[in-house]
């Protein structure tokens, strides 16, 4: 796959062996991507800027790279994954930028893994690569045909399963402490009532003004980090 | 100005008083929005679909709305205003989507008052009100000629100034209680040297994993519920 921009193209190098080529811009003159490039001793195709931009139909500034197809993890890595003791599943997820936004945000805040539906929800693409800054890279997100049985199946693990909605208690009021999956609703329909039903708990932000939610990625991020602050 | 989408649309049609003309598609048919414009005895053209995507170049959802332009507040009305005690200063954000996701959540959250500067700086669009759901209708915003000098009236006026910037105290340690104006740096720029020489306080999240930021309105979001954790 192509993904483009000089924030992930320096995450993307520093991995090296997903890399299979690089088109650079003739005069590009960021330092610490050139000297990853000679490092690594890539493969470099130079291209007009206007030729980069058509290649991925975005602003690249001025470097694309062909990587190798992010590698999905599975649940069975997370479930023998001894250290596991933070996940976020995403309950169909549908804007790249608020997908890549939250893998981000995970990265930053030592999220162990994402869990995600193999239906409806949104792939990892280059636009979730450049609005995770790159973080794609170092996260791992695994893929689930059912994201209820994998409820359950955390369940089992020792995990509590706090999902977000308008109607539980004050995310300030929870227990964080031990192995927590929080499960994210999507944009614009929240959490599925199945999946609400087998979460052990119910987390909701105080809203005080008029907007009846926050955006999904910014939610995300003030359930993430109150979370994080326990670990 | 022209807005659309049926999440503006309900807030904005709440507000009538800014409401000059609904472009509507034909078969319509969300009844909230269509019994608000009803009550308000707006003006409506109908369109198709079409016709509408193309006023705005945009995907509408049915509906663009033709509004009063926005009207910022001045410092001066703040200053005056004496249950303000907590401020948002945006410096130099520069992606709508970015503004109004901190919109929402400053709405979300009990903000009294956004600052941002008069120059280099997104303005209220059509795409600021679509990403905050609606929520500039109800939140008041003040343009300024000059960051610095707000922020040591601000300062005059017994608010504590928290920036938010990589090398800080970790954001969990500082005490929110009082008047507090937070100040969010630009998302490639962070916050501008003068500006943080100017602070109180610099706050900073803590990152844990390898990317060196996070986006900027999860890290305003995770930043303005801490605060709001006090109110």
């Amino acid at each position: 796959m192509l993904v483009y921009g000089k924030n992930v193209a320096r995450e993307v190098l520093n991995k090296n062996s997903i890399v299979k080529k690089v088109y650079l811009k003739e005069n590009f003159n960021n330092e610490e991507i050139l000297s990853l490039i000679k490092e690594n001793n890539n493969k470099v195709v130079y291209k007009t800027n206007e030729e980069l931009d058509k290649i991925v139909n975005e602003t690249t500034q001025g470097i694309v790279i062909d990587i190798e197809d992010y590698h999905y993890k599975y649940f069975e890595d997370l479930k023998e994954d001894d250290n596991a003791n933070f996940v976020v599943i995403l309950d169909h997820i549908e804007d790249p930028r608020n997908f890549g936004a939250i893998i981000r945000t995970c990265e930053c805040a030592g999220v162990d893994y994402i869990i995600i539906p193999n239906k409806r929800s949104v792939e990892i693409t280059a636009s979730v690569f450049k609005s995770s800054s790159g973080a794609v890279v170092h996260q791992k997100i695994c893929k689930v045909a059912n994201l209820h049985n994998t409820i359950e199946k955390l369940k089992k693990n020792g995990f509590w399963v706090i999902g977000t909605d308008a109607d539980g208690e004050n995310y300030t009021n929870i227990n964080y402490a031990g192995k927590i999956a929080l499960v994210i609703g999507s944009e614009g329909k929240g959490l599925q009532p199945l999946l609400k039903k087998s979460c052990d708990q119910i987390a909701s932000i105080p809203l005080k003004g008029k907007i009846n939610s926050l955006n999904a990625s910014v939610a995300a991020g003030i359930m993430i980090y109150e979370i994080a602050k326990t670990r």
